[in-house]
């Protein structure tokens, strides 16, 4: 046999794309290792990862939630709650103390589903949102929302010809499932022009399409608020996607990692799929995911997340359950950071009023800089950004010009590429092309994140850099 | 279409196994829920989890490891390195403050690879253990071992006709995961005569008969020290297993992860196959998995540890990474559990002579359980059990009646699954039956973890409810 190479391994490995820690980002791990070792020869004097919605990162450092640090540390080092009653707030010791006499060691596995007391919080909390029931025995606990939509979509695909509808742009871990697991990604495309917004009909259209071509069509994803985009679904888009989903016996995947991250709520309220499926009494079976990692949590590290399964059947609960034990459990760290997140302080709590203080700030820089942001792009030529009303990022189009397209095509790269590479090279700003998230034929965007500090000067920086593109390549 | 069903989904669910979290232990739970909420119709007052290695759950309460402990704490609220100064010792502040430059937040992503300075001391733990160089871009931090020896799997199963050689008994892992990917088991069988030793002629045989049947074997998958067998491999056999490997072009799979659990080290040491691998300077590509579930750190619920490529082509490492960083990366909980397996206090270091202690109390109470297990077992009629010189398990001989396999037969069970239901069904005692390992037709086995406390309650329970057994079902 020939020694292991790359053309006898499982050949779906090639096929997998992950663009927002791809070339460019591993680029950019590049100049931040010359910069470290002291390298003066590149013309900016630090990396900014605008890649990824990462608020914790060095360089960003968005300060975590002190209640669930004190929480967490206590559950390390339980001998704190003693030794360390002058440092920590009585409800800070209290939540440790219920929370050690429930799961015990943090360093034991629990339950493969997740510690049931932790479920049972979450149950509560869909429950005071929706204002419905929620099953603790339906939420699976998992190592951030990721986990969780690989094992569903390892789930749904079937056989070769079983398909998943995504939107267009997308959050490009839902085609680098669908390529691993060999399952085909059935696209329908938002509307820019309106904000990005969901079309139910071009939704049907998809499911028209795919089932004309052959395809097996199992389960529509949703992201909401969405990732690339930042819009938000309105009520009665929500109720036409499930009849979609009910018409066609498809599985609703509402990936609402984002639900906390609303940028004008009292305008674009962000309503979870749960609510809508109730209020109408659907029986479209739908997993929602919720995770630690965005929202104002931003815990990316601890890997922690949950989802809830609506009208689905025991027997496939049961395989559920029984594939996620082959892994043990999802990290206890990541699970004590989502009972964190699940139950804030409350009013009249020793620790509310840095909480909030903490959370306020946390959403109003947010929504400031996503405005601002739009805006000062939206006054570049050659750049036009449809507003974010919520998640963490932006996904301007770039209109560019014969020139700069004709030089992309003879560095071999696609023109946003091209961009985003002239981007991360002159200035050291780190931002993903369009291509990595879908785009129409023709067109050319990039994901920025808005979590920088320091908006002045990266935007600053950026609209320098545009400029000098716009100019160096005019037509 | 159909509505959702099990049997309109990934077929290959179906057919995945994994005993140590299967019915027994679902049923173990449910005993355990009845005794929480009072109900006192069970012939035992506490369930006994035998059927995991999880030192540190309820009941068993293996205590972590102060240092790292402290550090973790630390880590999490950052704060404590100045208001704890009076708590912690020096040495676990200077560690955590080390760290925190390196990695910033805990609540940051990091490099999808693990953080590269972590990496670092893996790989000079590794230089220090075997006297060659590890190079650290060659390490991959991973979510516990299973995760590594997951994605491993899957990049190795090519086709339908893809084979991995796995040793019977073994732990199912390797089973459920080729299940799910659709790969081919080839089982080679451990010697019970002969304390489970692995024969390199039965790894010859089992690639000849495969290859004869059509299937292509990929890969040698040796669990060293043995699970559930407690076997650890001598010098001579390993060089013989490297030569199979490369003679078929076979990747080693290297189930390290017991490496510390050894309680006889003077006569039985314990030796890496990376060390072998240099020592005779072979060209096998080679995966050796660690974690920090196992050995005296049992910090299963962090989800760390780590896996080292030797000999894989650079153009493989590259996909690895691509097809990690889909996942993010691992939790920052279990990557700082390794940093702390990897560098406990040393000579000098105030931590030092705590650390020393509480490893020292933890190895010695493993192989005296071990072994007074063992010769306790081998005392009963109807039962043998080879002694286990590693890891943290026992694995006896059941050698039923004519009329126990008669009575499981009616009872539409295995014999030793029958049997492994009557030890829980009246003593609470959690063990899980060989099937679910592997073993010869017509044979009956279980595996025993070593792990608990009050060994004179448990064991004597078990050997009264054997002698029971035994005598209600003598021929």
């Amino acid at each position: 046999m020939p020694p292991l190479n790359a053309n006898n391994i499982n050949p779906a490995w090639k096929d997998v794309q992950y663009a927002v820690r791809g070339p460019i980002a591993i680029k950019a791990e590049e100049y931040r290792d010359r910069l470290r070792k002291g390298d003066k020869n590149l013309p900016f004097d630090r990396v900014v990862n605008s890649n990824i919605g990462n608020p914790q990162q060095k360089g960003l450092d968005q300060k975590p939630i002190t209640f669930t640090r004190q929480v967490a540390a206590l559950l390390e080092y339980p001998e704190l709650m003693e030794k360390g009653k002058d440092i920590f707030p009585a409800d800070a010791v209290a939540r440790a103390k219920e929370l050690y006499d429930e799961i015990g060691s943090i360093g034991a596995y629990s339950h493969s589903q997740g510690v049931p007391y932790i479920r049972t919080n979450v149950a509560k909390f869909i429950e005071e949102r929706d204002g419905y029931p929620a099953d603790p025995s339906q939420i699976f606990l998992t190592a951030g929302a990721s986990a969780g939509v690989s094992l569903l979509i390892s789930m749904l695909i079937s056989s070769p010809k079983a398909g998943i509808l995504i939107p267009i742009p997308q959050y490009p871990l839902y085609t680098a499932t669908l390529a691993q697991q060999g399952g085909i990604p059935i696209p329908y495309y938002l509307d820019e022009s309106k904000g990005w917004s969901t079309s139910p009909e071009s939704v049907s259209a998809a499911v028209a399409k795919a089932l004309k071509d052959g395809i097996e069509p199992k389960a529509l994803v949703i992201i909401n608020p969405g990732n690339p985009t930042g819009s938000i679904l309105d009520v009665p888009t929500m109720k036409a996607l499930l009849k979609i989903c009910e018409e066609h016996s498809l599985m609703l995947l509402a990936d609402e990692v984002y639900q906390a991250n609303t940028h004008d709520p009292a305008n674009y309220p962000w309503t979870s799929f749960k609510k809508i499926l109730r209020d109408t009494q659907s029986p479209v079976p739908l997993v929602s995911f919720h995770s630690i990692s965005k929202g104002v949590s931003g815990e990316c590290g601890r890997r922690g997340g949950y989802f809830e399964l609506v009208n689905v059947p025991e027997e496939i609960t049961a395989l559920i359950y029984k594939m996620v034990s082959v892994g043990l459990c999802p990290p206890l760290s990541g699970q004590i950071g989502v009972d964190s997140l699940v139950r804030p302080p409350k009013q009249g709590d020793e620790s509310y009023a840095l909480w909030k203080q903490e959370t306020d700030t946390i959403h109003a820089a947010l929504a400031k800089r996503s405005l601002t942001m739009a805006e000062r792009l939206n006054n570049l030529p050659g750049m036009s950004c449809a507003p974010a009303v919520g998640a963490l990022y932006l996904f301007p189009a770039l209109h560019l010009t014969k020139n700069a397209i004709k030089a992309a095509e003879d560095a071999g790269q696609t023109p946003d590429n091209f961009y985003a590479n002239a981007l991360l090279d002159e200035t050291g700003i780190c931002a993903v092309s369009g291509t990595g998230f879908g785009q129409k034929t023709g067109e050319a965007h990039f994901r920025l994140t808005c979590l920088c500090d320091g908006v002045e000067e990266y935007v600053g920086n950026l609209e320098k850099f545009h400029r000098g593109f716009m100019e160096k390549y005019k037509d």
